[in-house]
């Protein structure tokens, strides 16, 4: 196995981080990663912000579904799927005043948009993820950072085509720490050969046998299985709730339908 | 540099594969690259098609903006933002039920489901290209796999609540290929610290100085810079029109509003 994918392999979301800055080669490392990941039609859709602001670190682990260990990581990189440069852009190379004179559509971002720029945001986040792992530093996403909107587009000066669509908490490893990788579910469950498989009953039971075998009869959820408990945990929850409203507003801002 | 930040700075998109096949040693190093990556709680909300039919890929380089060398990788792997998977899983669990006792909402996917389901897919994307470059494989993300959703949903057989965020073609390097390793831009117009920030007319002039010189002055778009030629051959394009129609069809299948 080369090293690559011995570091694949063996990453993992690190919540806890080495008393140890990231110093400013180690970040140009892991933006200099992020930038070279590939991007829809080389037009790099996205913008990243560097929040080093402990202020700040520490406004986004309340907003970001209270979670006090995002303000304890020295450097956090917020993934901004973003069309307002390239409108802008378009602005000043008089794009519209061209479609006028051709009596062609000049046509505003849309949905299509939104999935090109949130996927260019990502592909760079995971090439960020990898560059700062080759390096020592670890990583964790926190997909809480769609939540609360309103305030994270006060708080980052963010126009209305912009949003943020992942984050990452970035830190050394501490010393002597032993890895824990979370099992994944089997290949056979996620990767079909040629076209998609709804999977049987037997084929949950086993999918999800390891995680079952392992929730106490008396979990405090009062679930009586894994599917209860990812339901109560997660879909059904108040920071779930929030999530569908925060993201239903971000919608809309991208689309123009609220100025 | 170590050889993990080689990888990235050395990627390119690669549309032209030597005659040779992926064998299913490498086919698994890839898959399992994928299924390692980082996602919303370990729960995988994305699936993955292998495609090696030749049919399918013929089929594939037409829905797909008509772009032949995809019918020439030997292998096209498909990324499915999945949230149907979760919720036959709620079924099986009875957790509409379990809702119903406690009299709580049971929610159905939304918005908020749509974003991570999709993050998690192309995160994993991301780390299958990793893992192939590591091993000689390259690769190319084929956006346009979000257009003609009707026809995708019937080729591979997709319920509602699942579909096609990205694609990835694969196949060897070609031996003696040189490397084009395609400009991004400027990390000072990508990057920001702390907070987001407009460019002015003048840093536009400078981000795209370098792909204004290149432009002829009689391209056939008629275009007078490039910031009308990205509109022309993008955003305002035949193309783009049918993936705004297809994703917000995405959209109302996922939310239930087709059944």
């Amino acid at each position: 196995m080369n090293s690559t994918l011995e570091l694949l392999n063996n990453r993992m979301s690190l919540r806890k981080y080495a008393d140890k800055p990231i110093n400013e080669q180690e970040l140009d490392i892991i933006l200099q990663g992020a930038l070279r990941a590939p991007t829809a039609g080389n037009m790099m859709l996205y913008s990243i912000l560097v929040i080093k602001d402990e202020e700040k670190k520490k406004r986004l682990s309340e907003t970001c579904d209270n979670q006090p260990f995002i303000a304890t990581a020295p450097v956090v990189l917020i993934f901004l799927a973003d069309i307002e440069r390239t409108y802008d852009y378009f602005k000043h190379c008089k794009v519209e005043e061209m479609c006028k004179e051709r009596e062609i559509e000049y046509r505003e971002p849309g949905s299509a948009s939104l999935f090109l720029a949130a996927s260019d945001a990502l592909i760079a986040a995971q090439n960020a993820v990898i560059a700062a792992e080759s390096i020592g530093v670890g990583s964790c996403y926190i997909g809480d950072i769609v939540e609360n909107y309103e305030i994270h587009k006060e708080m980052f000066n963010l126009p209305n085509k912009v949003f943020p669509i992942g984050m990452l908490c970035l830190g050394h490893y501490p010393e002597d720490m032993k890895r824990r990788i979370n099992t994944r579910h089997d290949k056979k469950y996620i990767v079909f050969d040629e076209e998609y498989k709804h999977l049987t009953g037997e084929e949950f039971n086993d999918m999800y046998d390891r995680l079952e075998r392992k929730l106490p009869k008396d979990n405090k959820f009062g679930a009586k299985n894994i599917g209860q408990i990812m339901y109560l945990r997660k879909f059904g929850s108040e920071f779930f709730r929030e999530m569908e409203r925060s993201v239903e507003l971000i919608y809309k801002h991208w689309k123009g339908n609220i100025v």
